[in-house]
């Protein structure tokens, strides 16, 4: 068959220095590129690659609507899909750019399974914002036989206490509106003192602190990270 | 001050492609490169990075005994240390190579913990091997409110079973001489179906299977992804 192939590409978490090498330059090599934009038109995602874009490609922007509801979720991604395929079916390569990386809690995912059974995809892995965040503060995440668990901030107070609680080094991921209630479950459980929080990590924005000391309200991109571990090696 | 600074440098999976353009252009920048090796002097770090050194580089290998003791592990830590200090002193910049993320269950923090005190260190996040695992064998790590969890193989049986029955994804990272323990404990919880095995992934010598298709034995870099998750937007 003639069909193109998709690639799934990983930015990083945000500073286009995190780009790596194959993605900057599969970015360049492809006819087109698309990404998932919020409903006003902004593509955090595009904004990372915008130095690698060249001037003569189509771009394809996918409009996902913020929000819970499975059905405009998934038309959302259905239409996506069948605008990759035709330029897939065409023989255009495409190029989707993806914040952190594809299938580490990224939309990119929704566009695999519609795609890869007619398709060839391939998926550039790329720096996630969790190792990041970990580099910006100068702490390590995980060491030796330590356990690593990532928790999204969406789940209910009660799993998340208990997820917490049973483990040694946590990034718990997208903050956002869910701040206050993970203040009160690191509260419960003493762990104040063992959490930083990190916005924005790796751009010119970036900020972090001790959670104690963090701001009133937390953007969608914001991360606390939490260990209690003690490495004996170290 | 005068003292160069230390860069703790991830250089993502194996595959020198997935370097980051931060850590290429870090790694021909400055005067002493430092990796880790084996006893024997192999370095799979300074193999991955080997396109990027250049030939008048000083080169700084640090010998880390392949050991469970403490004791050894510590004294190599402490002399590494004390030979990269010795050059930061002198005002020269020293990047650290190290595979995969330096925060993610690397060696780089036991440096770290050594020399942060007293000397300027910058971080640069790699791609991990879980995320380029995912990427290898098509298979989405975690989605939407999905609990990943990274577990090392070196836990005892009981804990191994008892966090995979909890966990909704998994990787089992550093799987080695532990792989009969994990099929094991996966056929104990009924979860070898959903397991996929995956050695070296992102070199020429990588592969994957099911895990019930598996070799018999496993090298150090290889993991196991177990996902039971069913996102209702695929």
């Amino acid at each position: 068959m003639t069909s193109g192939t998709l690639y799934g590409i990983g930015l990083g978490p945000g500073d286009p220095d995190l780009i790596t090498l194959k993605a900057a330059r599969l970015i360049a090599a492809v006819p087109v590129v698309a990404y998932p934009t919020l409903e006003a038109g902004d593509s955090f995602a595009r904004s990372i690659a915008a130095g690698f874009v060249p001037a003569g490609a189509q771009e394809l922007p996918i409009p996902i609507p913020m929000t819970t509801d499975r059905a405009p979720a998934q038309a959302a991604y259905d239409a996506g899909a069948a605008a990759i395929a035709a330029h897939l079916d065409a023989g255009r390569d495409v190029a989707v750019l993806c914040e952190g990386d594809p299938f580490f809690y990224g939309s990119f995912m929704y566009l695999f399974s519609r795609l890869s059974g007619d398709h060839r995809v391939e998926v550039v892995p790329g720096v996630t914002s969790v190792t990041a965040c970990a580099a910006v503060v100068g702490q390590p995440l995980s060491a030796r036989n330590e356990v690593l668990t990532i928790l999204p901030c969406s789940l209910h107070e009660p799993e998340l206490k208990a997820r917490i609680e049973a483990a040694s080094s946590v990034a718990i991921i997208k903050v956002g509106r869910h701040l206050n209630k993970i203040r009160r479950v690191l509260g419960d459980l003493s762990l104040i003192g063992h959490a930083v929080y990190v916005e924005r990590a790796t751009l010119p924005n970036e900020c972090y602190a001790p959670l104690a000391e963090a701001p009133e309200k937390a953007p969608y991109f914001s991360m606390i990270l939490v260990s209690r571990g003690k490495d004996p090696w170290l």
